[in-house]
């Protein structure tokens, strides 16, 4: 780390800093923290940009490490979006490290056959992937001669939770968390904000109508949308009983393959009707996290692998554009209207030739992710019900009992732990850490899980108006709202008032 | 819990409550916390006592729950000792709950194969039993009705490191902690009351110093007693060179084998002379640690299971008294009291026959524990370097290299992890933690790895003056010095102070 080929300076030529700028380094991990008997290691990717940091010399502590819990994809991702990371280094005199997780990106622990299935995935936990972080903090430290550099854990959505969680189990490897739009209460038996019976229990549920408001006038979306969108789901309820309705249903739906008939349409696995619906419930919840103010690459990249395909601003308002004046009981039309708000997601590139099904109804086909939620609940929204009343989908209970089938069934043998979250790492109340702050965005449906309001003094709720999800973490944008503005400058002035706090530094007496 | 058996009231007839008063329930845990594939689970044994508790109602929250975290021994041990807890439980309106360790006492993991090899202890971790406490926690919150109890987790030794970094690493399981004689810095690479420059890293030595200073009339021992000990170690090089002085130390230290010829006496792991040394410095080692004001059995009855068989009070005066009057040159007077001290632990029920040689120098003999220092480096004095210097000793330096070598031998293709608990568990800083308390007594070397300052307002640190190992865990005594019956009485203050203080109850507002 900031030993090898030295690191470009962020280039004002390029629209943002960001992996073209790093050093990249591989830093060897064990396979298992938790065993002594597993010697089996691997490499670790690591970025980083040392150009702001204030090295330690005699006079002067050093400047703090902004370390990125990388989550479930390249870290380059994260590297190329966090921008408040970029923008607050030169001022904090910043270190930035972001790390990849484990298992995803170029980080596999066996190579190409990571992910092959129970056996190979068994060390794809998060408690793994904070010991990778917490015991690469020690080392890097040590290796950059400043075991006192103040640690400030960051990450946006799964990385907000692993940078909440890591202060909250490593206390004394990170000193700080900023955790954007992290749903660290979405657990069953967790409450929020406090551990009262005044607190509601984790209702998934939530998640869906933070969705549904974001398609509503409240949120600048069209008010002919949700009357609409929940309108559609009927007709398509109807046309899948017949095989002509089904042909239009491909037809319309540009799907690549032709629905069949199936299981009826409320089967939780499977069903033509079913999957067809989840393609579109994607849409829809791609579209909320995604709800930016300018046109951003950022949700569709991971599919696209193109940097230039951009969903548009408002991405939302401009699905439900397509339900202007639609008339609720014009089938045909509601159809055609919903397949266009697709496009907006699924044919963002102008040249998408068709969409594919999901394989389930139920996990949401985004690959090994299934392995974090199957074994220990790590929020996937498919698994939240529908109600098709506070929402604007239909009803589709998806009880404990048919999730943990479906789990024994994609991972035969392998032990589901659906209390684990709540057992040990609730935020639960003022007591369960100290020094994070949580950031929720307005129109983030996963502020449904999301630690909404201060637990003390130094765990503190940023509510961000009008942002998605973590858009507090990105670039600066000239079409950011203000509050979001604010937002940034208010989690700029915690972190730079928590890394600032002296160290204790004990005068020694001896024995 | 307390839905079985009813628990019997403490009686007053008998001497003090203990596991006669207590409900025994078995828990099922996962043999592997941190796996999902591995699907074997086993019974831990917990003891309860409910008598004290104010249950929750309508009108009241519940009392808190004081959770002892076991440690290396059968929990027995710990129910019948932890006086502070049953002398204090109807104040505090509190249930009492002992968890035993996996692997010691009953519970065991894989039956009477538990501790085979390397194999059958691989579950054997810090890391798997803070997570059995944690999660047992959790359950027996829910299953009281009482998810809102606050929990105090209490140990002494290695239970007070496990209580302590139980609360450092599952902050939303228990809410503050009594860690007693818990020595949480005697780890390589970690300092002493923070992690400034200003405080030394941990030096093992320190150690054997507090033992040398209970020698010493500063700690009421007789002032002939360091010099001729001092003096003693070289009469036994002296004496194992040749067969009739192995003979004669064989006689004198009433051994089971007689000494053999063997390696150098400064050999790590052997040498007749060596282990001999080591048994003696066992004897010192001991005493200290039960260097108690009182006479009792805690120390020696894992050896002795006879509960009748005590340690004199203040039994390092007493092993030292053997020494007035010595002449440091009467080399056969200096073995003869030498082994006179020695019966003081190891003829403390009058009835020893011979004494048995340990099996290496550095290990101590203690058996498992041996893997847990080997794995996770937790803290075994034997391991610790001797000085001669600074401590009444004899010069035995034992190097990373050695001690890696001996594990090896020990516990083939095992994993050593010298540098995981500086990097994952460090008390190193303010804001490492919060409501724990650090007691260390006087008299005790493992005060040497203890937290001696405060590191904020409520990571507290409490000097036990007078006092030897967890002292002030134990049932008050006539003979108690004033000083730690006010250090008991300070850490009951703050116990109540945190647990009376408010959760936080915030109003549910809607999405």
């Amino acid at each position: 780390m900031l030993r090898g080929a030295p690191s470009r300076p962020p280039s004002v030529a390029a629209p943002h800093p960001g992996t073209a700028n790093c050093s990249v380094d591989w830093h060897t991990q064990p396979l298992d923290h938790f065993s002594f008997t597993e010697t089996r290691t691997f490499e670790q990717r690591v970025f980083s940009y040392g150009g702001y940091w204030r090295r330690p010399n005699a006079g002067s502590a050093a400047g703090p490490i902004l370390f990125y819990c990388g989550n479930e994809a390249s870290v380059e991702l994260y590297v190329n979006a966090t921008g408040w990371m970029w923008e607050h280094a030169e001022e904090l005199g910043a270190l930035l490290v972001f790390a990849e997780h484990r298992y995803y990106g170029e980080t596999q622990p066996l190579g190409g056959s990571s992910a092959t299935n129970a056996s190979t995935l068994r060390w794809l936990t998060l408690e793994q992937a904070l010991a990778d972080y917490a015991t690469l903090i020690h080392r890097l430290k040590l290796s950059l001669g400043a075991p006192d550099a103040k640690v400030v854990a960051i990450g946006g959505s799964y990385g907000g939770m692993l940078a909440a969680w890591l202060r909250m189990h490593y206390p004394s490897a990170v000193d700080a968390a900023l955790a954007a739009s992290a749903p660290v209460l979405a657990f069953d038996g967790l409450r929020r904000g406090g551990r009262g019976k005044a607190s509601p229990l984790f209702d998934g549920n939530a998640f869906w109508r933070v969705v549904t408001r974001d398609a509503s006038p409240a949120a600048g979306a069209h008010a002919d949308c949700i009357p609409a969108v929940r309108a559609t789901w009927e007709a398509i309820d109807s046309a899948t009983g017949s095989a002509a309705g089904r042909a239009e249903l491909s037809s319309v739906f540009r799907l690549c393959e032709p629905l069949r008939e199936g299981a009826s349409p409320s089967d939780a696995e499977g069903g033509a009707g079913a999957r067809l619906k989840a393609l579109l419930l994607n849409v829809f919840d791609t579209l909320a996290m995604g709800n930016f103010p300018y046109a951003s690459n950022y949700l569709v990249f991971q599919q696209t692998r193109d940097p230039t395909v951009l969903l548009p601003a408002w991405p939302m308002r401009a699905a439900c554009a397509h339900f202007a004046g639609a008339v609720t009981s014009d089938a045909p039309s509601l159809l055609r209207r919903m397949a266009a708000a697709a496009g907006v997601l699924y044919n963002a590139s102008g040249k998408a030739r068709c969409y594919a099904l999901p394989r389930s109804a139920l996990d949401g086909g985004d690959g090994i992710w299934d392995w974090q939620y199957c074994t220990q609940r790590l929020p996937q929204e498919t698994y939240f019900n529908l109600t098709g009343g506070r929402d604007m989908f239909w009803r589709f209970n998806k009880s404990a009992a048919t999730i943990a089938t479906h789990c024994t069934r994609r991972f035969p043998g392998v032990v589901q732990r659906p209390g684990w979250i709540a057992a040990t790492s609730a935020f639960s109340s003022a007591g369960s850490a100290s020094h994070i702050i949580f950031s929720n965005g307005e129109y983030d449906p996963w502020r449904s899980g999301g630690v909404l309001r201060n637990l003390s003094s130094t765990l503190v709720a940023i509510e961000v108006p009008q942002g998605a999800h973590h858009l507090d973490l990105m670039f600066s944008n000239a079409d950011d709202p203000e509050p979001v503005r604010a937002a940034r400058r208010a989690e700029l002035a915690l972190v730079r008032e928590w890394v600032a706090q002296p160290l204790p530094r004990v005068a020694h007496t001896s024995d």
